[in-house]
């Protein structure tokens, strides 16, 4: 990984108040977001390439990492800084023989079993969650109960990797999972559906900076 | 591509009469089948993994092609002979970055602009189809109309590539889509919903067999 990913943002241009996912990447550059997460759930491969190639150049010139969701051909294809795994998707070292040493590759886990399974198979980095309760449009992991904030902190005691906490995060409770042991927290709505993405990012990471002070 | 795709099964273990998409391509095999492409619309990347290692192993030991659908990341990671793009996937020049000039990179295409555009790209072999109309769970190409014999024989002198007719195919109506110019033909149910898939493979064949003998 590049850098530290405080703040980390998934895309879903329908949750994204009519603009594009373009537009919402470019706000979110300009509030100084770490890392971008081409989602798109419900796009053809087709169509998250030529995303993917267009967020390519938008983060490339920020200095922001890319990280294509689920599928390693496309993050191969549009060059991204890596690939965003879950249980349903490639194994780990399979994206790594595809990728090459340098990618990050990142895992959704929401148990401790999971994490170090994970950690030992070589991720760089984990997507912990849900966190906390999300509305089911808005979820980035729709399939699971909030495990809290407690979770996160016997994962951070579990692993060595970085966590970045997800689902439901807003700037209200993002320094409570950054202060269990996440390094960052990722989004979808809470930047997406922002009046103005830019200002959310800003507001997000000042609520993960907070809470990095208040760690334990 | 290693040899002649005369028969072509594509895999769908829903409609496979409880059978495993497994005991179905063990028991084409048997019936001399030339291809099999892993399909299995509904599977998660994740299962096809799982599933493609599995029909890797018995297609090579049979000396059979083992063509993915749509993930070139999976095809790839089973060591595929190669992977079968449309219109929603990525472009075959990628896929062939990832892939390397070895692979078999074929293309779903229903008109002879897009069998032109194909071939220029680099296309290995084309998926000419719907020819035949399909019902809908059946279905290959279900967003098409049926094209007919008659376009077959059009996109046979457009191109140089191998054709591979696709959708609604039968022992009876086979011959024809050979007689008009494909190499071969692709099924799923003629094959995954027989009675017996081996003899169901060899009666395609020798239906083949026949178009090409009576071919102009
Ligand atoms: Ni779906």
């Amino acid at each position: 990984m590049n850098r530290s990913y405080r703040t980390y943002l998934v895309t879903q241009e329908d949750l994204s108040v009519d603009r594009s996912t373009r537009e919402v990447v470019e706000r979110a550059i300009e509030g100084g977001i770490d890392a971008v997460q081409l989602r798109e759930k419900h796009a053809t491969a087709r169509r998250r390439y030529e995303l993917g190639r267009e967020l390519r150049e938008l983060t490339e010139r920020a200095g922001v990492d890319l990280i294509v969701n689920d599928r390693v051909d496309v993050a191969r294809a549009v060059d991204a800084d890596g690939v965003h795994l879950g249980d349903d998707d490639l194994p780990i070292g399979v994206a790594r023989g595809i990728l090459g040493e340098g990618a990050v590759i990142g895992r959704s886990v929401s148990t401790v079993d999971a994490a170090r399974e994970a950690e030992a198979n070589g991720a760089d980095y984990l997507g912990v969650g849900a966190v906390f309760h999300t509305s089911s449009k808005d979820d980035v992991a729709d399939d699971e109960l909030a495990i809290g904030v407690e979770r996160v902190r016997e994962i951070r005691g579990a692993v060595g990797i970085p966590l970045v906490a997800i689902g439901g995060i807003t700037p209200e409770n993002a320094a409570s999972a950054v202060a269990a042991g996440a390094e960052g927290v990722a989004v979808i709505s809470a930047i997406t559906g922002a009046d103005d993405p830019a200002a959310a990012t800003r507001e997000l990471r000042a609520a993960v900076e907070d809470g990095l002070e208040g760690e334990e």
